[in-house]
């Protein structure tokens, strides 16, 4: 087979020169059969990814502080009462991203478990008429159908509500914007894709989409609704910038796990271990206070269920693997078999990331072909679940009911719970349709049960196992909401309930508990968490007693696993050509200054503090930049200095430099303007906001000949390195004040020469962008310079 | 009463020249007394804090890559093999933190429990024997020699040990270097002065020494042992510099915890939420790490001890709180009284915090006045505990035993347990000696004890509840080693309990939990913090029903109190004057430039590239700085640069000078050296220590007129910000990135001009010290450039 392009590396070879083609631009279009041609010796700056399944655009977010003349006023003239409105706002809208995530998370357990329940029901009717075919045909059918719903809405209406989105979420955190991510849409898809494709019995779960599903929510009430119908209310507009986002959304996505997982403190971990970039104290208040709100929510919801009143959902939808009720005796000796689970699923877990690799570097191939290909891709996927799911049961043998039960538990039909008829005689059960003809939650909940040490046969064990581990690998990619937390708990059961039958009588560890480790593994060897796992385990299983050694397989697995590869969202990121900048630099990086990184790239393009029009529209016309070193030559400087210097005023966004062309905010000749000229014009308000295009612009040719004085728009304070400085260092820096643009200045500044010799973006930062270009870099440590 | 002097006002007083008075400079003299005279526009950058019990001259820590030749050097030449040692030595040293940690505390708990067993069975025997004055003389007799133990070694041999050591880990961890605070002599006094301020029954935990316990293995571990017996391994001189060593504390402070409180995913919390400043996700694995194998350690212990092989140390030792048993059924009306205790318990914390500043301030000026007075404020305190205990439960009433209790259960003698017999004929107890007559581990569980609704009286837990209200306020500032955590806990469990009793039959929670969630409610309010309590909540009392609650009471509780006044560790931080800085920078602090700054401090000293032996000596005896920007003049420039240009080289260290000057690297002339020279003459390995003091250096009449070069010395990249760019800016960076020292450069740069304006330090940048300064920022928002 030939080898996939990597993505990451096509749009790289797509935006050497520094701009974006034409055919890239068009999001309909995808470069990804452009041929690897055009590697030089030019650092590309391509903010090109996969977004969706297309590759778009992307831009970075801004966490800095921009000092210009209007934003100083603004922060100068707000009152008490404002900065009182706007603390009461940030915990307002923490409030009720817990409240609607929990609100809209009982909605979908509520139909999942009503829509899959139904299904079911009827199919367990045929099948105790005896009337197989007719029960398969209706079986897959519904899932069909089902499937067809989630795939028909994400491939059509949102490709960004497909897949987990919390590789997306990541990045956003990092400071990543990707578009159309946390829109309405997205949100709506999200939600009704992920009913229909947890309902048709697909081997995924609805955890990773609530994640999102969280994320939306708070994004959407953070800017006050959908793109077009903002509310314009104005305390809300404080909340118009990256920041204020960035910690909301941070707030929705532990909302989220917490409503996944009933985890309110393993949700504020996850979002802190594996999501998050940037963290403070107050953030990490603001988050738990989220999820407490999540939390009250779900129990309310859970009360009012009891009675009855919510259908087929009953005791069991949100209470998910509860095993409090074993008596958890372990001794030293019992450490053997735990670190053994260890080993097994750091390898395992590292395996399934490799091959998952490969299968969506394939998918993507498919994908690529066309919207029929996505949606038959998703029902073939949908197909062969159902073949597997239905006809797999009939390979096992009845086995009796243990007569020490009591009455009604075995053997059940048409509700939850273990042992099921199927094709039995009464008094029979199936064991393996115990674990596959029900709901997704329902297996794991029957997998994790314990004292039932005989309920399922290794082989049926074994199948199980086999079974989902296909499952786990070709239905992920798919072009439906999917999560992965549940498909590698159901592996990870599976291995840990055979390893323990294995065991044999060598340990007195229950079966259900060792299935409880296998899953934790499994999960620690894939995705790599350690703390947030844990206590979502904890919180999950409902059972302290198991701390202890739960962290012993997560420390274990984690570092089996990261010998062979990073974690699985890490492979996500760097396969949709996601610029994530790590926290710690490589080790070469500190052998390599930001002045030779500003060599390899394109001269660095400034304007004047009072620009010409026509410059402007020309320089918005043929780079994408997004920031523009302001300089000013000759100007006459405080008293005492020297005249006709050079002053590096600062960097103006092009966001504020299309809202001048936009006002047309001219000046006919070459002069400063005074403060209250601009501020008649522009209010903060405006600038906040991130809109328009060049193209939208219209300018006559006598005002290409005016011009605008930049000064009081421009960010007089930008952060800037010296030359000298090493890459390491400055990445540092970058990542720690979360810049989009970094100015290099230079290490000898005098009158004449350029006070400023590049610019640094994130994409210039990577360590991937970099070895491009400098491939001798990673393996000749300690030579560059050599001696 | 006349208000006594801020310690910090004091300091900062002293300070105003920006050199350190020769009083304040000799460690044992105190500057309280000085006189509130010499405040004027210029900024301090005093460096003195409370440490200990005397005012001494204290550091920042420097966590800047220094770029400069020698450093580079070292980098480049680094082998792979290398790095890998330094990785597997980073584990390593986690490893050993958790391990002795943990063997640590379990001999503290061990030294802890067999003392106090005895002592409470020998006045056991004497009130038995109804010899009430022996048992008292006795009682109080031992107390007193346990707590003179203490108070001697700690007013004698270690005052840093005094205390619970949290804020100086807070301080350290946020950049700031105590000294004497880690050092071997303070660690072996703290687990010493523990024991024996437990044993003897003071209202102090052992909590809070742990941490510090735990921080200073850690610190020990990371520089290869107690000062002058240092290992000098090489694989251990690579975490010879401050980021090491701060990851190292951090996981010496959450092993800490984990061992108070057997809390492995709360000690990192605590670490995390409390404690540092920085974090990483990295670093989160690694305190997991270290906190996994604490617990492995305490869990084999108390098995060792079940077996009874530990003298008095029973079952009880180390599992806490256990309340697991209880049967925890709430619904939505039970949250009426949660919500009033989270009310009244932030209203208590914050009162708590407002009366134990004012105490700790009074006790400042008592321990001024010399050692006997500090010794004898410990020995009262003692008294006065052990008469309350000993005398208060003859107050009480007998009280029958509940017959339906299992035969032995009450009354209980001689072991720990409910129901103490003390003065009461046979088939009665005295409820209040089952809380006083104690150890203080003992009490919190017989308070927290569950299903005993009848056992105490409320005027028995009114009685305990004043006690303890007035031993936590008196106990805290004697010069033993003292935890906060266990004296809020009895408080809050006391009121808990009150309010229990008083809700009578409107609610059917347990007594017990009650007085967990009063205790909770308590910490909240006092210490503020809401992840970490709530997970070190979960796992003392091992119950995850409470979950839901303590998290509204926590959430509560910290919101009432953050209205009145900062955390207790704030308070205490800012009585010592530890110069510790907050994450969000105070709103005044946008308008206001880092030039207006620079403007009123002392005119920066800077030395040029190739500098007088002379100069450097003057420089370094009249100042105090650490850090001297370095200029070159006229410099020849690379060519097509105009020549006679200023340039600012760099940065170099106050220590690096040293270093020099101490190996006499002298030039004849004024020339520039090679690379080659410097490197024969130093090691990175020197340049990493932190020795010697100027006046410890020699240098001949003839050797004064020689140059030193400077440049390879320097840190040739270190962060500048321009002089217009606003403090609240500049903070964010300081902050963020970890720096000591941040150089200003100017606006307008040309040739002749110095090319940097000023430097600022850690303390420049402290709101406190700014409005000391410019009184009017603080309430003139938005007036100060005034429309």
């Amino acid at each position: 087979m030939e080898e996939p392009i990597h993505l990451a590396e096509a749009a790289i070879a797509n935006g050497v020169d520094g701009h974006v083609d034409e055919d890239a631009k068009d999001p309909e279009s995808n470069s990804l059969h452009q041929p690897l041609l055009k590697r030089n010796r030019t650092l590309s700056s391509s903010p090109l990814a996969m977004v969706g399944a297309k590759v778009s655009v992307i831009e970075s977010l801004d966490y800095e502080i921009n000092e210009n003349d209007l934003f100083k006023h603004d922060w100068r003239s707000r009152s008490k009462t404002q900065v009182l409105q706007y603390i009461c706002g940030k915990w307002t809208l923490a409030s009720l991203v817990g409240l609607l995530t929990g609100i809209i998370a009982t909605l979908i357990n509520l139909a999942i478990e009503n829509i899959a329940g139904y299904k079911l029901l009827v199919v367990g009717n045929y099948i105790n008429e005896e009337r197989y075919l007719s029960g398969f045909l209706f079986f897959a059918g519904a899932n069909l159908l089902l499937t067809s719903v989630a795939a028909l809405l994400c491939v059509f209406f949102a490709p960004t509500a497909a897949g987990p989105g919390i590789p997306e979420i990541k990045a956003y955190l990092n400071g990543v914007d990707t578009p159309d991510m946390f829109g309405a849409t997205t949100l709506m898809v999200k939600i009704v894709g992920s009913i229909g494709a947890v309902s048709a019995g697909l081997d995924l779960g609805k955890e990773g989409p609530l994640v999102h599903i969280g994320s939306c929510i708070a994004s959407l009430l953070g800017q006050g609704g959908p793109d077009n119908y903002r509310l314009k209310w104005h305390w809300l507009r404080h909340f118009n910038n990256d920041r204020d986002r960035r910690d909301l959304i941070t707030c929705g996505s532990s909302s989220g796990v917490c409503a996944a997982f009933r985890a309110p403190v393993g949700g504020v971990l996850f979002a802190l271990e594996e999501v998050a970039t940037w963290w403070r104290s107050a953030l990490l208040w603001r988050t738990f206070f989220s999820t407490a709100i999540v939390v009250v929510v779900l129990r309310a919801s859970i009360e009012y269920c009891k009675a009855g009143a919510c259908g087929l959902f009953g005791q069991g939808g949100l209470i998910m693997f509860d095993v409090s009720g074993v008596s958890v005796s372990y001794h030293l000796g019992d450490i053997i078999p735990v670190v053994v689970i260890g080993i097994i699923g750091g390898i395992l877990g590292s395996l399934y990331n490799h091959i998952l690799h490969k299968i969506l570097r394939l998918y993507n191939l498919i994908n690529e072909k066309g919207k029929l290909h996505k949606l038959l891709l998703a029902l073939s996927v949908s197909l062969f679940t159902s073949v597997c799911q239905y006809g797999l049961p009939h390979l096992a043998k009845c086995t009796p009911c243990d007569s020490s039960l009591p009455d009604g538990v075995c053997p059940t039909n048409g509700r939850t719970g273990n042992f099921k008829q199927f094709n039995c005689p009464d008094g029979y059960y199936n064991d393996l349709a115990t674990l596959l003809l029900t709901t997704i939650d329902d297996a794991v909940r029957n997998i994790f049960s314990i004292n039932t040490p005989t309920e399922f046969s290794i082989s049926s064990l074994v199948i199980f196992f086999m079974l989902y581990c296909v499952l786990g690998l070709i239905t992920f990619g798919i072009a439906v909401p999917s999560g992965l937390f549940l498909p590698i708990i159901l592996m990870g059961s599976a291995y840990g309930r055979i390893l323990g039958v294995a065991m044999g009588s060598y340990t007195n560890l229950d079966h259900g508990l060792y299935a409880v480790l296998g899953a934790a593994s499994l999960m620690a060897g894939s995705m790599r968490m350690t703390v947030s796992l844990c206590v979502i385990f904890l919180e999950l299983t409902n059972n302290l007693l198991l701390l202890p050694i739960t962290m012993l397989v997560l420390l274990i697995a984690k570092s089996v696993g990261d010998c062979f590869n990073p974690s699985i969202y890490e492979i996500i990121l760097d396969l949709k050509g996601l610029p994530f900048l790590d926290a710690n630099p490589e080790p070469w990086m500190r052998n390599f200054t930001v002045g030779e990184l500003a060599d390899v790239k394109p001269a660095v393009v400034t304007l004047r503090g009072v620009e010409k029009v026509g410059r402007i529209i020309e320089l918005l016309k043929n780079t994408t930049y997004n920031g523009f070193p302001v300089v000013d030559e000759g100007i006459v400087p405080p008293i005492g200095l020297p005249t006709g210097a050079t002053e590096l005023h600062g960097l103006v966004l092009r966001a504020h430099l299309l809202l001048v062309l936009k006002k047309k905010w001219f000046l006919q000749e070459r002069r400063r303007t005074e403060e209250w000229e601009v501020r008649e014009k522009f209010s903060w308000v405006e600038l906040a906001e991130r809109c328009g295009k060049i193209e939208e612009i219209a300018v006559t040719k006598d005002e290409m000949e005016m011009f605008v004085d930049l000064h009081p728009l421009t960010n007089t304070t930008p952060y800037t390195v010296v030359e000298s400085m090493s890459v390491a260092k400055a990445l540092l820096l970058f990542r720690q004040v979360g810049l989009r643009h970094m100015l290099i200045v230079p290490k000898y500044q005098a009158a004449g020469v350029s006070p400023v010799v590049g610019i640094l973006t994130r994409q210039d930062l990577r360590a991937h962008n970099i070895l491009t270009v400098f491939p001798h870099l990673s393996n000749s440590r300690g030579s560059k310079k050599g001696h």
